[in-house]
């Protein structure tokens, strides 16, 4: 990390935490220099670095401002009342269609689970496959068949280590990507008809699961900044025998809610005393814009309890389909469901990845991804506040790529999608985010391309759309 | 195809057939080239070729003599009598402590699952993969999840094409492997608790498949040569509300049978009559050694009730985790499944295997392939012939890589396991290939290994160990 990197990064937490507020004038370059002790050219790379991660701008022959758009300009949206039920899971023929509807590569993709591919350093990566396949051992793929590739497997556990986290080598399983990791856990754990504690929203693919392995949720409400509310949980495990919580404890889809440590950690210990498993889905752990990681909760797990399921689909390799699981107790009994069910992950896609790991420069790439995806979040919330109606709410999290709006109530999600599709523009629409159907006013929006004319051309239309309900 | 190749094939058709016995002379060159219209040095190349795949050898000074161990020296193993209960499968950890024990590289591994990597043109695909990865859009990490890769899709089309098979697209879906696609057939149209019918033995894979699914196992006696009893089977069509069949139709695993052709039309008719699905697990098929391609099943198939599963595993491309299934009228339940449980197979791989298949030569290599493999067959033979006691009775399979052999009743095969395993060499003891532990005097031996002097010395101490029982 280079000297104005960590200057520029100073710089956006005092606006994160609301130091420097929106529209204030950031310290002039000369000021800032002698301050900080760094020379002025240090300080014009930082501010035209946050310029980009679109939290400053200049205005001709007065210096930079905080933008207009960043934190707390916005209410955020409300946590909903929780469902005291158990429920059957049966979303998957909306989501499906809602799926097909949107795969028009003309469409603009506001609706989409995926950042923008051009995000991703593809072609390096392929000099990586092409090198690490010539490279491999005919033998591996009968050796290798599982835990995974060594070499790949160690790398995840160095980043780890550099995370605070100190993981044994047997617990880490690479699979098909993190979908089939949690698909795994939540077998491991649970049969037909048991109960599972879910995110109230959830993202969707959670609930697919939850269908396809025939199993009730009990949605639990997640607050929009600080993530599932740990005393209605509480109540849940108290009344109902619940096998297993999953939740997204950093950037939650479709949310953006992270746990605080403190809370990530007060989670464990309840589950702890439960006896009840975690199974955090954590694919969007690298995508944060603070200076720092955040912690997942597996870094508070003491006796096997979490199983943390990562991925390099949303951070480098989308495609791939490499992800892998560190999965505490359950991790022998995860691994062999995992030889029943697909053997193992394709062995030179594994290979590819643990050979960029080590010499293809991820912190590089990975820093520019966050400032990117940071600025485009500035991009959207500013397109937001000029086109969408005053009593819009939306979350603004500090790290991913989604966006999550709560509407004036009148609003019918599903209704805006299709008004919004017949004009070239997916959205994802609330109820998809729960088996119960809730969050009807409410969108998820991707900003994970690069921003555009006709990113804003459509936050206009999307804008118009809305006002007219 | 090459003249002499085809030349090559009438010989050994006329050996496979019986119309030239082990020991017998093989037409000279001079009155074979006058017969058969084709010149000495073809007639040369040709009765070369047949020495290397094992089926005749020149004795000095007197010419060509097909090989004593070819087809009927040894009497095939029986088929078993019908269990006509169905049985829950609880094989598992039996079968996971066999494979764990027998993951030394050193182990001489006639116990394998797969042929030898060696075999693979695996330089050649590491070519294709560096150059489709980087011509790939990067667009379609996003769109082609499912149902995979167009090109490659088109390939398989053409190929099943080519072995007279229409399939429209739709129904091919490209899964993580054969496995994956099995997987999801058999858990599209049953529910934990229901009956299906297996092989006896089957694949113990299959086993394990029932086993995390919680499905029931009826048990359908197997012939040695002619594959799963169809009276047993239509029996218990009617005596049991069996919700599918599994069957490998071709060079079945373990014991090596194919149905013939007819046989694979009346088992197509029978289920059609019943109105239950077949899963027709088809990994083997590329691996014939006859010269024509035998036709599956799913040929025969008129309402989409035939689920094909085919894999590049064992042909192409171990590790790369790419097969596919030709699903039917399960085609859209499937790929559902599919996107719920591992969204798609690895991209790099797939786009890789579409260009080698219209660049790398495919056929070329599989006819490479076959002939090793059939030469590594007559080897083994002869192994057995020199070294097992006389009542052991041998499958001859006319493809794939594995010999069954029934041993004297005395016998117990997991013993037998142990004390190979002892002296450094794996088998596949019978009983894991049964949900309810038959086969106890029977073993697999996989002939997918260039063989050598230490396969023969294994050989050698494997028989000295049988005839000490």
């Amino acid at each position: 990390m280079k000297r104005y990197e960590r200057f520029a990064d100073d710089i956006a937490e005092l606006i994160r935490s609301g130091v420097l507020g929106p529209g204030q004038r950031v310290p002039s370059v000369r000021y800032a220099s002698q301050t900080h002790g760094v020379s002025p050219s240090t300080v014009f790379q930082a501010y035209y670095l946050l310029e980009r991660r679109g939290l400053i701008r200049a205005r001709p022959r007065s210096g930079y401002f905080v933008n207009a758009h960043a934190p707390r300009q916005f209410s955020e949206p409300q946590a909903q009342a929780p469902v005291s039920e158990s429920t059957d899971v049966d979303v998957s023929d909306l989501v499906f269609s809602i799926l097909d509807s949107i795969k028009d590569p003309h469409t603009v993709p506001f609706g989409s689970a995926f950042p923008s591919p051009t995000l991703f350093p593809l072609q390096r990566l392929s000099r990586s496959l092409a090198s690490a396949s010539r490279a491999m051992d005919p033998r591996v793929v009968v050796t290798d068949l599982s835990p995974g590739n060594p070499q790949l497997r160690r790398q995840i556990a160095l980043r780890y280590m550099v995370a605070g986290l100190m993981l044994p080598m047997e617990e880490l399983l690479i699979t098909n990507g993190a979908l089939e990791a949690l698909n795994l856990c939540l077998q491991a754990v649970t049969e037909p008809g048991d109960l599972v504690a879910i995110e109230a929203p959830a993202f969707y693919v959670c609930l697919q699961v939850l269908e396809r392995l025939k199993l009730k949720a009990v949605e639990i409400p997640v607050h929009p900044r600080e993530g599932m509310d740990l005393d209605v949980l509480a109540q849940t495990l108290e009344k109902h025998p619940i096998k297993a919580v999953w939740s997204m404890t950093t950037f939650q889809n479709p949310v953006g809610a992270s746990m605080p440590e403190a809370k990530k950690q007060a989670l464990v210990d309840l589950l702890h005393r439960h006896q009840v498993p975690l199974i955090e889905d954590d694919v969007y752990a690298e995508l944060y814009y603070a200076p720092q990681a955040p912690k997942p909760a597996k870094a508070f797990d003491r006796d096997g309890l979490v199983m943390h399921c990562g991925s390099f689909s949303k951070s480098l390799a989308p495609g791939y389909r490499v992800g892998w699981v560190a999965a505490g107790r359950y991790a022998q009994k995860i691994e062999r469901l995992k030889l029943m069910t697909s053997l193992c992950a394709s062995m030179p896609a594994q290979a590819a990845i643990a050979d960029y790991l080590q010499h293809g420069g991820y912190d590089r790439h990975l820093r520019k991804l966050r400032y990117a995806l940071e600025g485009q979040q500035s991009s959207m919330l500013a397109a937001i506040a000029r086109h969408f109606p005053a009593q819009t709410r939306v979350s603004q999290p500090s790290g991913g790529y989604f966006l999550w709006l709560e509407l004036p109530e009148r609003m019918d999600a599903l209704k805006l999608f299709h008004m919004a599709l017949a004009q070239g523009i997916s959205i994802a629409p609330g109820p998809i985010f729960s088996p119960t159907r809730r969050f009807g006013n409410c969108i998820r929006l991707n900003y994970g391309s690069p921003w555009d004319t006709t990113g804003e051309q459509a936050m206009q239309t999307l804008g118009r759309i809305v006002s007219s309900f």
